[in-house]
């Protein structure tokens, strides 16, 4: 975990801009013999892709990826598996006032104070087009979790400035979401009015936050590792290096201190199957950082997109002040969008914890 | 960062339980010729130490810590720091009942789920007895930072139950945390509140959780990196591996998402000394996942202590229903003694990514 | 340093074999401001290229890069650098034979057993068509490295078989080296008899091995790091990673075993600009895994080339025995082609371990 | 593999010096329910500890070894296990003179470059006392690994100075190494004339080198990975940053080259049992990077020890010239000694390597 890389076992390294030659990931151990092709990761690649979404910008992506390597006979070799995305659209935009000046909660200042001197268009590795290598990357993943262990990752769109819907995290399904499209939310009651709130923001020049809730079931029992590595730890880890997260819960999380310790906790009880499980999961699935074979469940906050159209004071990059207005086409929210990419770092999260168990303990 | 190790340039490993012969740290890749000894950790270790606050558990035990190696002529030598505290009640307690079920919300289940068997006593590597070596190690890396950098790092108690308190993260101080004693919240109304509650989950048997907040002021702009490995992500990770932590958000965080774009941009101004800084800080300190200058500011939300008195319905290792009560001497609520973990996770973090800044782009 | 991925703060991760899609590598870690374009990975990667050395194959590959991202404005950003290679002759050669067969002394066997399958063609990654990836990376450290310490590094065909060159590794030069074309040898008489032996060795079929001589002069005392991660040992672990590799020696090396103790030591003395200099370097550079300011000096050997065309006693994939005799075009001497690639790990090397001591010791 | 830090999924950190405190190790990720105690450790301790042989050092440290974590009722349990050696003789000696000046071939200059001041006494981490901690790390893996695969790890002095031993690599055993004492050669007739080699070395106030090989036998087939991270790149990356080491070769190594391919390969075959096996086995057990399941077979060089006690050169640490001769007890040979800390370095690989394949790909 350093860098452009993330995980341990189960690896993800990538690179790209918004503009430029193209973006891409190289995906190393990943264990051999998964089927993959190019058309598994197409789904989700859909899913994020921008122009594909009524409430999105209308700059439209193919994002169409290519399978360079680590696959033969249509079956993963185990070896360093590398996917790479052209950029459609790589000539750089006429971001001319915008090269010039620091936009209000974008990583242009920082970029600056960071390397000395900053991409001068397309938010360079700051773009969200860098999430599209990490939705391939977590297709693959996911693939692997179905297949293996019959892992399911569902998330959904869970509040959209004050819209909260109403979702049970047990048997919500990745079809109830997807027909909660184009909001992603699949409480029909509450996306009507989150598709309201997100068009009235737009006709506003404004934009929305909101949260992403997030189950993973069928995640066995064991993964994660005590100390710095724990399970909740690489999810926060995850989740807070999406652009535009501000925030993480697991479980109960930021509600659940309102809670005495003798309502908080989840009694214990065996199944019908005979196996250990919790009656209630305020633990969101991790007990001690190891998941504990109960539903992983969380949440994550995005902020209001930084690009709005209303009129902004900052400084220029000499530090002279300037208001400016944003133009171009912009998504008022990215919660739909981000959807797939909460459940792809997900999938990675889970892979590389499935590995490093089954190397440390076997089976 | 991966098992027990955290940290990429600035790296802590640990190891210890809280019955056994003792706990400890390596820390290895601290930079030379910081003037060190065991007194520059003390004062940390005793903030952490059980027994100190009136508040928490009646057990004491010392936390004399020993530089075993990496100092010379006081000085550290570049090389690996070693670490000891020994165990002064390292006799395993007497927790028969304990050791044949499953405590709720524990780690006892799943250890059992992970490793195949657990420890019988103290909770083993899930005590938060190993915060200990956290603590000296983030001591560290909090005089490196004060002494190069001039960063202060200030925690303190923000929320208990359902307590608020009302602190300026600009300007609250650790002197003021420490006058919030017991509690360590500077704000003094609603530390008597706070107390209250705990006194009377305590009398009920029962117990809390809250918030601990923290500022890290003069962290220099440009620290972090892009993609996966976040500043934020980063001390997400930190976070969410403490014990009992269920949520992290920074800066305005879970409550921006009830702002518009518009209203949650954070304007660029140019100060007196010619700095670009904020006018406000909903970023908390991070913009792109890079630092901006600004206060790191964020919070951790810690649930309520699992070990409460009152009875609870579990089942043993062999699947049985059982109902137990837990005996001891148990913390009602885990905060006070987290505000100096949290500032020494938040230490370390930043003194890997200072080191990580300055190895890449120098100075 | 796991899998794909060499390096801490100057890390590269490849991916690519020599049939699919094509190759790449990500260079993250690097400084900005460094200027690059492909032009200047150009020269290297045609060292390397098969097809330019009359006494290696006749196959021809473009071996042209381009550099997909991390470069704007001619300078490197900071952020990862995406590089990538097509395969210009992608379509997998009819190996149908050695598809069911494995190939003694080559990567088949060992492969299927690892991972339960092989690569059909072509050898998959373990094709020394992957090394391509690591010239162009290593292109990128060897520029970083003699703009930033002038640092140099000069490599040669040191031995061929029997055959031993005489080279003062104090002044030999690249361009002495050029000039020893297609041997890559600047001994001229050595290089005589060396191609003698590379061309009765291809006349009959057949292969030979022999030793690459590095040479790393400017590089500053105090990189490298004590105990497992000494600079040595990385240089070790880099030169093994290369295929064919089969031995490493630094300084006196395997030769120093017959010196007495008084007789080996490297007496330090003080040259007239005022610097400690070893006034002999059988150290080679390095004492205690740090480097001291002498040239880095160190061998290679490589065994000779696995593919010969001789009649060869081996197994198939189902046990059976079987005579094979290799078809195609292939080198009957590595070392000429290796010599770019002896001189690209080595700078990652140097690159990695310069980062790192500026990380953590500043300057 | 990062500084004090050696394995990826089998990792050990150590810390310490041979004065001060102590030293240590931690380590981290061994699989849980190894039986384990300090038994089990002290028999390869001894063999490293000084002054047990009659060849080296009169100085005697106990090196007894304290397990503080990580085992519960005789059984690792999965997390981190803390071993303790307390250093008997931690008074710093009176190295005045030396203090002042550089020794040549030590660490002394290197890390005064590297840190900008060095351990006054004892050589700080480059003392060899370091390799306690390795050794006792080493007893674990191999522990794991005789128990879990069968493997067997057998190394010997192979070389002192111009005496070579003649020993079958595939019938040696550790018993014979045992009764090849004090020269840990079970060449009989070697070990008598390497010994009388050492004692004329004593005799004259001088040192000598040697070559130690080591085996390890029942590896099974598939460990190590492409590309960088070759199994025979990670012994050597293990065996170079041994103190002393000057070179590494596997299999037919340097001497390889003077072969043909036509007289170099393996020729496969099937055995009685069916299992793919080689007539010989000049790969050394590793072919493309990754185990065949034929014996590892290497060896490395070690230089004449620095400290020899005839009158040197060198400067202080003002670049004044001085003469200077040791004084106090050193061996002559570290060679026997080192036989243990081989084993001890291939365990560590071994284990890391066999816990990576089964996690990337089960069994």
């Amino acid at each position: 975990m350093s860098g452009s890389t993330f995980g341990h076992m189960f690896r993800v390294t990538t690179f790209g801009e918004s503009h430029g030659g193209g973006l891409g990931a190289i995906v190393d151990g990943c264990p051999p013999g998964l089927a993959l092709s190019a058309e598994d990761l197409q789904p989700d690649l859909d899913r994020r892709a921008p122009g594909r979404n009524p409430l999105g910008t209308t700059r439209r992506e193919a994002d169409e990826v290519r399978i360079l390597s680590g696959v033969a006979d249509g079956l993963t070799t185990g070896t360093a598996i590398g996917l790479l995305f052209d950029n459609t659209n790589a000539r750089p935009k006429a971001y001319d006032e915008m090269a010039r000046l620091y936009r209000p909660s974008h990583a242009d200042y920082t970029y600056q104070a960071k390397y000395g001197h900053r991409a001068r268009s397309g938010g360079g590795r700051a773009s969200a087009r860098e999430t599209v290598a990490r939705v391939a990357a977590g297709a693959i993943a996911r693939k692997l979790l179905a297949e293996q262990l019959g892992v399911e990752i569902v998330a959904w769109v869970d509040q959209v400035a004050d819209v909260v819907a109403s979702v049970d995290p047990g048997t919500v399904t990745r079809a109830a979401v997807a027909a909660g499209a184009p909001v992603e939310c699949p409480d029909a009651a509450a996306k009507a009015r989150m598709q309201a709130v997100i068009e009235a923001a737009r006709g506003a020049g404004d934009t929305v936050g909101g949260i992403v809730r997030c189950v993973a079931r069928g995640v066995p029992a064991g993964l994660g590792d005590p100390v710095f590595d724990k399970l909740d730890a690489r999810l926060a880890y995850a989740m807070l290096g999406l652009p535009a997260a501000k925030g993480f819960d697991l479980g109960s999380g930021f509600a659940g201190i309102l809670l005495r310790g003798s309502e908080h906790n989840d009694p214990f009880v065996t199944d019908a199957a005979g196996r250990v499980v919790t009656t209630t999961n305020r633990s969101g699935g991790v007990q001690g950082g190891i998941s504990n074979g109960m539903p992983l469940d969380f949440r994550v906050a995005f902020k209001p997109v930084a690009t709005h159209f209303k009129a902004q004071q900052t400084v220029t990059e000499d530090g002279e002040p300037v208001t400016f207005t944003a133009k171009g086409r912009h998504d008022p929210c990215v919660l739909p969008r981000a959807v797939v990419i909460v459940e792809a770092m997900t999938a990675l999260v889970l892979a590389d914890a499935w590995l490093r168990q089954r190397g440390q303990v076997g089976a």
